[in-house]
C-alpha cells in the first residue's frame, strides 16, 4: 500500500478549515477560507474545490497521491448519497455536496456531520487515541455529541444518533430548550445553560460572591466565569458548576450503560474548565453508571481543539476512500 | 453458496433449548434438554454436544452441511475467546465454553450473551424483521436489553453495552436495585418492580379496586394482574401501569436519542400486556425522544417467545461462521 495524502475539510458558519494529512497523521498543511453564505451558500463548494486544487498545485501533489476528501458540514446529512438535507446556518437545503465536490475537484469525497467528524478526529489523534468505543461531548452554545462504537460513528436509522444534548435530564420543571422540549441536557450543561443557571442563582441568592462582582463589573457572566470562580472556591459558583456536572454525569451514566465506552471526551469551550468540571463530573458519572462500566471508562478533555474536524475528515478519507483505492 | 444448516443453542437455568434452522429461517427441528448444574455445570457442554451429535445422526445430517453452533449463555462473555467469565445460575467461572463445544462436536461455535441472542432472533425472524437499528427490551424478573446498531449487537469495551435495566430513572428516592444502586429502570418497569409499585399503591390507598380483590383472594398479585385490571380501567391499576410505562418511556427516549433505532421490541412476561402497556409507553416515548427520532421508530411486542434465543443463535452461526466457510 503506497502512502496517500488525505484531505480534511470542516465547514463552519464563518470559516472553512482545510488540511492535508498523511497516513501517519502528520499535518502537511492547514489553512482556512471564509464561508460565503451569499445566495444560499451556492459558492461554497466551488470555493472549497478551487482552494484545494490550488493548494495541491502549490505543493506539487498529484491527484493520484490523494485518497479523497473527508468533509464535515453542520446539519442533517445522508451519508450514502452525501446530500445535505438542511444546514440552516449555511443556507443549504437538499444540497448534493458530495457530487459537487467530486465533479469540481475530480477527487472522491465523503460527507459527515461536523460533530461526528470531531469525534473521529479525537479518536484518531486526540484524547481518544486508540479507543474504539467512545463518546465525544461538545459543551458549547449547545451540547453536541458523537458516538463511536467498534470504531464506527453511530448514525442510526435517519442520522439522529448521538444528539445527546436532547436527552431529558429534568423530566419535571425543566427549562425550555431550542428543540421545543423542556429539561434537555443542553438547558443545564451547555455554556448557555450554565450561564442561565448562574444568573438564576445570582438573582435568587443575596450572598457575596466573586461571580457577582464580575457580573456587576461586566454586566454579564459566562460559563467560563462560573468555572473560574468555582475553581477559586466561590460557593455560589461551585453550586452552579456542581449542578451542571451532576446533569452531565447523569446523562453520561445512561449513555455509558447503553454503549459501554472506554473513553468519554469532553470538548467545546466549557471543557477548558478542566478539573473543576471533571472532578464533580466523574463523581456523578460513577453514581449513575455501573461499576463495571465506570471502571472500564476514563473521562478526558478533548486535545485537538479546532483541528478535530479536519483531522476527522482526513481520517474518513483515509479509512473509507483510501482503503478502497489501495485494496 | 451452498445451503447450510445452522445450530442454535440457548442455555437457561433449568432447560437448554436447541434448534436446527436453515438459511431461509425455516425451523428444521427444535428440542430441549435439562440443565444439569451439578458440579458447577461441568457436564453441560458435553450434554449439549452429545445431544447435537445424536440429533445430526438421527436426521442424517453431515457435519459438512452445518455452518456452526451459535450459543447463548447467561452472564459475562468474552466474544473473541468464547470464555464465560461468570454465569452465577450455571456455576461457571472462567469457563472455556467455545473451546469445549468445538472439541466435543468438531463444529465451530460462537458464544453470545443470551439477551443479545434473543435480540438477534427478533431481528432475523421476529418483530424486528429487516431492522438494522433496534433496541430489544425484556421485561421479566429484571429488565434486560439487547441493542443492535447497523445489524450488529453492541458489546462495548467489556461486554456491558445494553444493560439498560440499570439506567437510573429515579435519581432521587428510588428503590434499591439488585445491582446495588437505587432507582434503576428495573426497580419500576420489571415484573418485580410493577408488583412492588402495586403493593405500595394498595397499601397507601384505601379505594375499592378489582386489583385489591385479587390481592385479598390470592394473598398476592403479579404484574400480569396489574395490566389485566388496568385493561379493565381499574383506576388504581391504571396509575401503576402508567407509572411503569412512564419510566420505560423515559429510558427508551434517552436510549433512542443515543442510537436512533427504527424498532423497539418489547419482550418478556410483561409484554403480554400488549396495548395496555404500549399505548402509554408510546405516549411517554414521544415526550422524551425527539420528533425525528420518534417518527423513525415503531414499538412492537416480541413475536418469537422462547424461540428467540435459538433463532438468534442460528443467525449468528449463519452470519459469523457460515459466511466465512462459504466465502
Amino acid at each position: 500500500m503506497s502512502e496517500l495524502i488525505h484531505i480534511g475539510v470542516d465547514l463552519g458558519g464563518t470559516t472553512i478549515k482545510m488540511a492535508l494529512i498523511d497516513d501517519t497523521g502528520k499535518m502537511i498543511d492547514k489553512w482556512a477560507i471564509a464561508t460565503d453564505t451569499i445566495d444560499n451558500g451556492s459558492r461554497i463548494a466551488s470555493d472549497i474545490s478551487a482552494s484545494i486544487v490550488k493548494k495541491l498545485a502549490q505543493l506539487q501533489i498529484d491527484r493520484s497521491e490523494v485518497s479523497g476528501i473527508g468533509m464535515g458540514a453542520p446539519g442533517f446529512i445522508n451519508m450514502t448519497t452525501g446530500f445535505v438535507y438542511k444546514a440552516v446556518n449555511i443556507g443549504w437545503e437538499n444540497y448534493p455536496l458530495k457530487d459537487e465536490l467530486e465533479s469540481l475537484t475530480g477527487i472522491p469525497a465523503i460527507i459527515e456531520n461536523d460533530a461526528n467528524l470531531a469525534a473521529l478526529g479525537e479518536m484518531w489523534l486526540g484524547a481518544g487515541r486508540g479507543a474504539r468505543n467512545m463518546v465525544c461531548v461538545t459543551l458549547g452554545t449547545g451540547v453536541g455529541g458523537g458516538i463511536i462504537c467498534d470504531g464506527e460513528i453511530l448514525h442510526g436509522v435517519n442520522g439522529m444518533a448521538g444528539e445527546i444534548g436532547h436527552i431529558t435530564v429534568l423530566p419535571k420543571n425543566g427549562a425550555p430548550c431550542n428543540c421545543g422540549k423542556k429539561g434537555c441536557l443542553e438547558t443545564v450543561s451547555s455554556a448557555t445553560g450554565i450561564r442561565r443557571l448562574a444568573l438564576e442563582a445570582l438573582d435568587y441568592n443575596d450572598s457575596d460572591s466573586i461571580l457577582r462582582d464580575i457580573f456587576e463589573n461586566k454586566g454579564d457572566i459566562t460559563a467560563e466565569d462560573v468555572f473560574l470562580c468555582a475553581g477559586k472556591n466561590d460557593p455560589l459558583s461551585s453550586v452552579v458548576a456542581e449542578k451542571a456536572a451532576y446533569y452531565l454525569g447523569y446523562a453520561l451514566g445512561a449513555i455509558s450503560i447503553v454503549i459501554n465506552p472506554e473513553k468519554i471526551v469532553i470538548g467545546g469551550g466549557v471543557s477548558r474548565a478542566g478539573d473543576t468540571l471533571l472532578a464533580p463530573l466523574t463523581k456523578y458519572f460513577k453514581k449513575f453508571s455501573l461499576p463495571r462500566v465506570f471502571e472500564a471508562c476514563t473521562i478526558d478533555v478533548a486535545k485537538l481543539g479546532n483541528d478535530a474536524g479536519v483531522i476527522g475528515g482526513a481520517w474518513l478519507a483515509k479509512m473509507k476512500i483510501g482503503k478502497l483505492r489501495t485494496a
